[in-house]
């Protein structure tokens, strides 16, 4: 049996990284329904996502996008985030809100809109060198409605050049996460629609480039767990985007939908070396309906359910078991950590950790969100589109 | 072999529905982009809808959207439709865009919303009246996206209350068009998500529910004409929404992505008799990157290339090789009919009724697309939020 | 809160039949794996079936396959059964594994091949008779490859007329209970392939005919607790047929591939009175790697974690959490019942019934797969084609 | 537009390989339904293969599956297929069957089970060396079906170091042709489960590991153009299983279940340079209902028409309409080649190269089936299992 000391220092030294866009109003094509209290700028964002570390203790950074995060002095907003208790994380793309981008960016069949879109990853670049973010991650709306709307492989050695030129521009110590999405905003082809294209991709660009695993970015029945263990064994997983799904890209929150599935993911990162490498372990959600800040707590709490369940799994009797082509006994080791309720121990985590066993409860009681409701009066709330 | 000349009057007169909100702009969650030239209002719509009708003879009505296409008068609207060449035809309710609907409309758990959204629905049958539309189509979004978040079956009774109200509310030669769909925006549970719950509705309703069936709302690999021959045998079928999908509710032309599945479900409404009933053949698509009007005549044209091939199954050959078992010859007739090339066939159709062969062509030959894009300047352009 | 010894009571009295083909041999279409100590006909299948009941005490009863488990005299073979602690359950019929049956049975377009499948049927109902069965347990491979192979809409006339004839042949106090699944063997339309399907059938037929939900037999996404929830709301949930599915028809034990799905369908069946009524709980699985009896212990298990989790459901807390639109909380409600240990409270309610807390280990030591692989030696092992 | 003589050109000098095993019987897990005067030994397989290269003249080569074609003397084999006018083509290899297989053959943890599955997969190449086959075509059935039931990491080292002793053994000229699917017979995961795994393994295997893909191997709303166009890109593209799904891998006749899919993936190996190079283009079906003859005849027709259909693309209208982003008009362009009835054109090409027009009416005049329905009585006729 794993160590209980041990597992409970891992558990207080996981980081999760939430996502700045997912504290502003989002929806789905047909209704953004706004929420009260909704950011209006990145500072606001960050205050909010202050929030979450202070109760999780586990979420300290928050990665940004550009341009809905844009401002004048990224240096003043690394210090305001310090200021809050949290640090700028990833800086994300976005090449697919601007008009030119109707057929793509960076493969477009136009030298010009590619340029544009070049331009944009690259002006990432300065933004990573003045924030000291690590990480630039890439997702690319790119992809073709229609068949024969494009060729596909002219758009494959588009991307290619495009990605070599962001890939020069990387300093020391920064990496490119390129990711990969099944469908959608492309109906018929997307230009890095699986882990193999974004694999084949980043093993031509070298170490800095590193492939994102979406949860929510798969085809029906996907072995996303598979994915990962083959990506750790290839020393190209770069780090996660969490949610969950039911149907498509539905970004609920993570462990919502399909929490086995997250147990699965976390136990093959503990045991390909994964939990204490460089991976980032992102959020990448949409809070459509429910209330967002105690959503993002929420999805915190339920990764580290999942991790602690991977870190109690028996390692050792599940390798004799599995060794010994015992199928019953192998699954009985695995499903006896995830039947586990871990709730009391992350509760014990979060003491040691100076923290309230119940995060939830601890934000509803500390007044923020009557206090964001009261303050953020007027003004336009920040969301995808602002 | 089917008579050429029944097969070319049967083409001659198919009526095939455009939906109004077609020619205004759409979008994916992420970005709607801007077209040239776009309707600004309701009649700028029925101007663009009767394009379609006069260069492919067969688009006669257009299906109205309430409240995108609320006018004061609808007896002038019907007027100018008239004036135009074309009819109004069902009209298509919304519930999903009010902040009061973030949990559903008449499955919402509040007595309050509900009634709102019924009294909307309400609103919509005294439209009818004023506009002499025939089907009132029916489309929810209602549903949930967390297990837990509401009770299934207690929506379900809402859902049966709300839609005996509106029933009772329909008059003589008026029918209600029930739609089902997999699933968005509800990401977890939709309230209205398969044929057989929209089935199971309409049968306790009565005669005038119906059910409609939308070609991108099912789950993947879903046999449609399955459904339509099961529908038609329980003369339950109202109608289609007829659209393309490679993956979700893509909403792309119609006949794009799978051709052969739009010939084997004009097939099944030939055989099943529902190709000379009251059943409605609407178009439901977002034409995101493409242009809109050539982009419908070109989904009308291919509704037309489908139904001539399944009109010219040869059913006497078919029936033989299937009472004898004969698994390949079976097949192939149905494969000859569906590798012919109808469009010369069509083309004389088109001709006999005096229109030009090539609608396309005629159409960017006409200067329609300049002349609204000139013209149309200035205003808000038409769609979905509009 | 849910009252501790109403649960345990709750659990105690629960029933879930076993299959008696899955003590036998199965497989894929590309091998067949034999296992040590199979049985042999179909007393040794009871004889595996006593012990699995012996050790969980809520296995009571067995279903049979005809003709898998034709005997001479069904009486002897129900005393055999009762001898062994058990009796028997459900009668499944078989019409696919004679030559006749390669384009269907009650679908097929010969009639003489459809008598035969219906006398085969009304058999099953004799035999019912001599075991006291209350359950025809009907599943049809019926199904075409090629469009055009058959006529969709004649065989739903055939199913209609068979089915029709089968219903009338019931006894009092015997049912009729009809799968769907939604593909396999049949690979372009199955002529039961969704619930709509069978629900129609069933409505038409009367109170004696309900549907029967197999959990491995929908299309991927399918939410298959709304369909639980419907099929109770309309009185025509029969019974369920248990297993997992990551993919198609996996037939793995019940719980192993998402146990949170299992969970939600277990809470509908308890929310919408269905735990206490006729609902036949049944497994339907193939164990082809797993030792057998174990495996059906296991699954045995999980249908009961998953039962006590959505009786721990605080519905009283749900219930006010949902009518206030509180996403958050209503989903928390249900997690938090989901995310229990529930493994001692079902070990108390094992004690409390005088058996072993741990059901597993105490079939492993109690000698009996020992016993089997030594005295099952010679004779041809039970399957799926035996 | 393309020259007409160039294409008929191409299409006469197509090369479509034949499988062994789809003339023997097959069948799902629930039924195989045996044909009159299948083969009962290899010869006789190949003297069927022969009829369908007499009557189409494009399926030159038969694939052979050992150990089903075991034969001693495989220059005799050879001999014996020259002499009916076709050549032995790929070997592929069977570690499915075997009870040692239960828990995988190459990923197997057990050594010796890994040992038995490696020299045979050496004996499959020494079969190349007798048979002067260049292709050794590799797919394993290794998975698993329950979660932690064996190390998915550690099974991808084993599975890694098998290949690379097996790619070591081919002589110059060799290759190794490795193929993923989706799932089956494993049902939780499968050790080469999708392009990206098979292609990291051939990459470092060397030049002569290369991707196969089979069209019924993805998971639901694959783009498999998309999979064709980037494998051709790498230089990793070694060949095709060709067949048809509507599910998952149903084995149907190729072109059956959707034409516009398999001309979209023949047009990407067109444009790609795919069709002039070393590609492989073989069926892998398996004709469960259909006289199996006559439907390789048919499916290798079906290529022949989406082939001519590809050939047919105007690639210069094409790359101006996709340049200049007229997505309409580019989606036109290639509909108007798939919406060509490319039969007349094929049934020229046949009378050129001195063949019948109709293969399947030249092949039923021709007494083929009724010789071997009288002369094949008697002995074990091939299947899967044989």
């Amino acid at each position: 049996m794993p160590d209980q000391s041990a597992v409970k220092a891992a558990l207080a030294a996981q980081k999760i990284e939430t996502p700045s866009w997912a504290y502003g109003n989002s929806g789905t094509r047909f209704k953004v329904f706004a929420q009260q209290g909704v950011p209006r700028d990145p500072q606001e964002k960050l205050a909010d996502a202050a929030q979450v570390h202070a109760f999780t203790g586990v979420a300290p950074t928050v990665a940004l996008h550009i341009p809905w995060d844009r401002v004048d002095d990224y240096s003043a907003l690394a210090k305001y985030a310090q200021d809050h208790g949290v640090k700028l994380g990833a800086i994300n793309s976005n090449t697919f809100q601007d008009d030119d981008y109707k057929l793509g960016s960076i493969c477009h069949p136009d030298a010009g809109v590619r340029r544009k879109a070049l331009d944009h990853l690259l002006e990432c670049v300065d933004i990573m060198d003045a924030t000291g973010s690590r990480d630039l991650k890439l997702w690319f709306a790119d992809g073709t409605n229609y068949p024969g709307q494009d060729d596909l492989r002219g758009r494959q050695d588009r991307l290619a050049e495009g990605l070599a030129e962001v890939y020069q521009r990387l300093g020391d110590g920064q990496r490119m996460l390129l990711e990969y999405k099944f469908f959608e905003p492309a109906f018929y082809a997307t230009d890095v629609p699986d882990w193999g294209t974004a694999y084949a991709h980043c093993l031509k660009l070298g170490e800095k480039a590193q492939v994102v695993v979406d949860t929510g970015h798969h085809a029906p029945g996907t072995n996303i767990e598979f994915i990962v263990a083959t990506l750790l064994r290839e020393n190209k997983l770069g780090g996660f985007d969490f949610n969950s799904r039911f149907y498509a890209d539905d970004d609920l929150m993570v462990g919502a939908a399909d929490p086995f599935q997250l147990f699965r993911i976390m136990y093959e990162v503990v045991r390909g070396g994964g939990y204490t490498s460089d991976i980032a372990f992102m959020l990448d959600q949409c809070h459509n309906i429910e209330a967002k800040i105690p959503a993002i707590i929420r999805s915190v709490m339920n990764v580290q359910e999942a991790t602690a369940k991977a870190l109690l799994v028996d390692r050792e009797a599940l390798a004799v078991a599995q060794r010994e082509g015992d199928v019953l006994e192998a699954n009985a080791v695995l499903m006896d950590a995830y039947n586990t309720d871990v709730r009391p121990l992350l509760a014990e985590v979060r003491e040691e950790m100076g923290l309230d066993p119940d995060p939830i409860a601890a934000y509803r009681r500390s007044g923020w969100q009557q206090h964001i409701t009261a303050e953020r009066v007027g003004g336009t709330q920040a969301g995808w589109g602002a």
